[in-house]
């Protein structure tokens, strides 16, 4: 048995407050959240939207003791605070402190790490099952938002609850939106749950009762709980009984209706509303836009952005709208990200032609499938580590069908204090062994504008998928510059940035910019790598044949990367003619990479200038300037 | 528009039949089927549920002219039989025949290809979204399994049903099962349906009115389709309209359910039930033996299994219940497959550590991760194909957290006649770039057995995400015996199989065997590479020393694999010292491959012994034998 008396200090203390205490105590929380999260950035309208359930949640059930577990992990920052990491919050994602998520490493009271949506369900029935067969008798609870149940990972879980003989909890937290507007019938079902009357009724009740100052309707409140949802049920038809909906941020009727489902002997769903971003204005209006912050100014609301500087979705984004002006077949899809991939404007200028299917990758991936079936040219816009979800459909539904999919891959490499759930550090891997797949990885904003426009207005001639990944990352100047400059550009050739000599440095994507200033200080010759797959052989032959030292650089894993492709290439072509070029390969190696800024994890994995200046350096000191090893 | 008069003679003759003849038809389709699929193979039982709910579909819809999606693809030979391909029905699953699936490059009218379950709602959903941007007439339809239902990838585009304002028809062929029992509360829904008294009742008044000869009762039918269903219904809590259920193999009822979906301009769901195997006495009794099945004979349902043979999914399931006899903490997990891995005997002996989710392999996985985090040995025993449905969960949910889950992947290489939606090809690619995971690959029987017996029963020492891939093969001798001599083993060291000079090859997997001939006879070095990931690299090392020429083999993508480990690991840590040795890989191009027997798809790729004798031979005759080139 661990020893949890020291973490639980501030816990035991909430469970003894009264009610005016815990609302007192509730404004602390989330005036300490705000003051954190302004200065580190994180998650901020999800958490403001918890702090009541969280404290009504561990006065009822043991966080300690049971098993609770939160979906995607970004609504647990009360969740962390109560269970001994109060001074520790302080060093909320940033380097070297806590995981913005919940994180088993961090401490074993987040039972099961997330960062991704609708894990949660499956890995209780898991835990449950471990608890059943060791015969240890503790509650497993899941703490679930309605955007996240859209999900197709969540919804098979919910689907298998029934057939199990589980008891497990599912808390639904319902905020009517997941990260953006909420998609699908389920929602349109809670929104008429949230206007319902009985929901009304039961808050005005409950209100009528406080306000009175009479002993406070615990009788009617029960009824009212056990009253059947008006209309059909879609937790009910599988088999799961459904309390609910109540309000979320009424800590008393929340622990009345969680004694409620803790005694009940089978696996229940009680929805619970509650408004994200809770308690602090801005967020409150907006809460798409504090969904997932940087840092911000507390008192306005403002969020600090270097100026003169736009992101590289941005630039997707106004690059699409552009081509969609043009080419009325473009249709864009994103799943639940329409601010996050730069869309929001597209989604206005063409609402036709944007199709927003919620948190469920697998389901865009096919729809897009589906759309260039009929001739249309679908661009899918998914972060790197979110399509790791639609990495089947990729294969099976477009790549062996050699559909005309675009996917606009953001978040592509480090993305900074999100951290190891949110890198996009794989997709070359797993996208390169896939026959009649592409990838692209444009070296600047104007490289990525060119790349989009070339390809989707050109698309018979580039047809099949294709793949363009870019990073969360800045580029500072004047986006409309690039705009009034948009050319067609062979995507397949790689560039020559600085032509030196006998070190060559093959880079892929936007960190190229980087080394420029350092290759020219040094002579060493840069070329952006602009495609991963195909390779340019014809540069890469002449690269090899003008050099000596030839440096792959990747931000992305080493295994299975563009370096290997690179070792491939020559080794099957090449090698029977070459002996003495040398060739390394610099990226990411085979660990999982933790959160910090993005230029901190850029440093640490040496991927910055100046690393990369002492790596080769250090090598190519082993040899003569021919390649051939020192003695 | 195409033109698709040839090829509709067949149907348009079907649209002109009496009742009497669409039976007598159905017939004759059966028993062609079963013709067919006892000398091909084939997925029997699936399709001889379907020939009705076919024949009366292509009655009311056009499948020319509307979109009719199959999911998973496997329920379709009346589709291809009614569309102009009776005759190369002949041709099921051979080498350049056609394909046991739906495919969009073998007929256009085949909307959208498939093989892995859930698929269709998604792609229906883009196609007609497509056809509505280009203001084009035509019904949508879905037909889609009870069992593939289940999957996240169907339930999260059947919630985005009712917001697209769809009108799409989606027909529920329910038949109580996926491919063994099915799992969840959706199935208990549609097994408390099946025996309700609404469906007896219309049975029995379809069947009095045909009896007595009177006029069919179509007003009575009518009133009864439209009758909501008793209890709580899945589909309308998410804005679906639910019609039935009728009986799928009443081709008459079926026409007039059709026709009022078809009418009805709302998106529509239509369940009808069928019986898998349906009018072939073997497979109506063992549905789940039938469903997917090699040469068999028709008159005695006896299966062409070679003699004194046995598979390595045996070896696996016989494996793990001798492990799981001597140790309490390990569980079996399934996706629907409990015959397919070879788990139905574990699932008897232990049922409490037997765990089937359905067709849900996200669940799956992350389920395991849960039964890990408390102390269980979770072994999840999925189809290499399959697994990639999961890619995002073993990254995420077991990799990330480094937990203790084993990855016993059937089907990994080349599968046969079931194609290029089944192979298993990519797991090396998708799974060796992930930090924490090793990927094991035994070279026989018995090594298999073995490292599933070092592994399970020393998990703290071999701890983490681990993968032990196995091929659909058998092998030849008495499989008790390998049990009698199941010991410790390193998993991770390569092992030589046969000593030789100068040249050798690193075969990964059970196709070893194939090559010990041909070693042997040319006094080549073969080596059992049992490991991937981690590379053997004493043995490596050992190798290169000796050897001028190295040949890596595997049943694998090339772009990604295991043989651009090897140079990668040469490039990074021995290239300085090495300018002689010449290392060439050997596997899949990049490219899908079609169906075929498996031998067949060995050696189309180049994989059977006399290919890679040629392909050695004629690499290094250009060399002289200490690998310097000859003039």
């Amino acid at each position: 048995m661990l020893d949890f008396s020291a973490k639980r200090e501030l816990l035991d203390k909430v469970k003894n407050m009264n009610y005016d205490e815990l609302y007192e105590f509730s404004e602390k929380i989330r005036n300490y959240m705000i003051d954190v999260v302004s200065k580190n950035g994180g998650h901020l309208a999800s958490n403001l939207g918890t702090v009541e359930l969280t404290i009504a949640l561990y006065r009822v059930f043991d966080p300690f003791e049971d098993y609770i577990i939160w979906d995607t992990g970004h609504q647990a920052y009360t969740h962390k605070l109560l269970t001994g990491r109060w001074e520790e919050f302080k060093t909320l994602r940033k380097f070297g402190g806590i995981s913005g998520f919940t994180n088993i490493f961090e401490d074993s009271v987040d039972r099961f790490g997330a960062g991704h949506v609708g894990t949660s369900i499956a890995a209780a029935l898991g835990i449950e099952k471990a608890l059943n067969l060791s015969k240890k008798e503790a509650n497993v609870v899941v703490v679930i938002g309605d955007g996240a149940l859209t999900s197709g990972q969540a919804l098979e879980a919910l689907n298998q609850v029934k057939s199990q003989n589980s008891k497990i909890k599912i808390i639904l937290n319902s905020n009517g939106m997941s990260i953006a507007k909420n998609v699908g019938g389920l929602s349109i079902l809670l929104e008429s749950l949230r206007t319902s009357k009985l929901y009304i009724t039961l808050k005005e009740r409950i209100k009528k009762g406080m306000n009175e100052g009479v002993e406070f309707e615990l009788k009617k409140i029960k009824e009212a709980l056990k009253v059947a949802l008006v209309g059909e049920d879609f937790f009910e038809s599988i088999g799961l009984k459904h309390f609910g909906p109540i309000d979320g941020h009424d800590i008393r009727t929340l622990e009345e209706a969680l004694k409620q489902i803790k005694a009940y002997p089978y696996p229940t769903v009680l929805t619970v509303f509650t408004t994200k971003g809770k308690g602090y204005h801005y967020s409150e209006a907006n809460p798409t836009k504090y969904h997932g912050v940087e840092k911000f100014d507390p008192d306005t609301g403002y969020f600090e952005k270097p100026e003169n500087s736009y992101s590289y979705s941005e630039v997707f984004g106004k690059t699409l709208i552009k081509i969609a002006e043009e080419d009325d077949k473009v249709v864009a899809l994103t799943a639940a990200m329409p601010d996050g991939t730069g869309l929001t404007q597209f989604s206005k200028e063409f609402p036709d032609r944007f199709v927003d299917l919620g948190i469920t990758e697998q389901s865009v991936v096919t729809y897009a499938g589906g759309l260039s079936t009929i001739g249309y040219k679908p661009v899918v816009a998914i972060y790197s580590t979110f399509l790791q979800r639609a990495y089947d459909q990729i294969i099976h539904d477009i790549a062996l069908q050699n559909l005309s999919v675009l996917f606009a891959i953001d978040r592509a490499g480090l993305v900074g204090t999100d951290g190891p759930t949110h890198h996009g550090v794989f997709d070359i891997c797993y996208l390169k062994s896939i026959p009649n797949m592409k990838i692209l990885t444009p070296i600047d904003a104007k490289d990525l504008a060119n790349m989009l426009y070339t390809i989707i207005k050109q698309r018979n001639k580039y047809s099949g998928p294709i793949a363009i990944r870019y990073p969360r990352d800045v580029e500072f100047g004047n986006l409309d510059e690039i705009y009034g400059k948009i050319e067609y550009e062979s995507p397949f050739k790689w560039k020559y940035i600085n032509s030196g000599k006998d070190i060559a440095l093959l880079s892929v994507g936007t960190l190229t910019k980087e080394y420029i200033e350092m290759c020219k200080e040094k002579n060493w010759t840069l070329v952006g790598v602009r495609s991963v797959k195909p390779l340019d052989e014809e540069s890469l032959k002449e690269i090899i044949s003008n050099h000596s030292f030839i440096f792959t650089i990747e931000e992305g894993m080493i295994n299975g990367g563009f370096g290997e492709s690179v070792l491939s290439y020559i080794n099957e072509n090449l090698s029977d003619e070459i002996t003495n070029v040398k060739i390394k390969n610099i990226g990411i190696k085979d660990e999982f990479i933790t959160h910090g800024t993005r230029y901190e994890l850029i440093k640490l994995v040496g991927l910055d200038s100046e690393s990369i200046k002492k790596y080769v350096e250090k090598y190519v000191e082993k040899f003569d300037l021919k390649g051939v090893k020192r003695l």
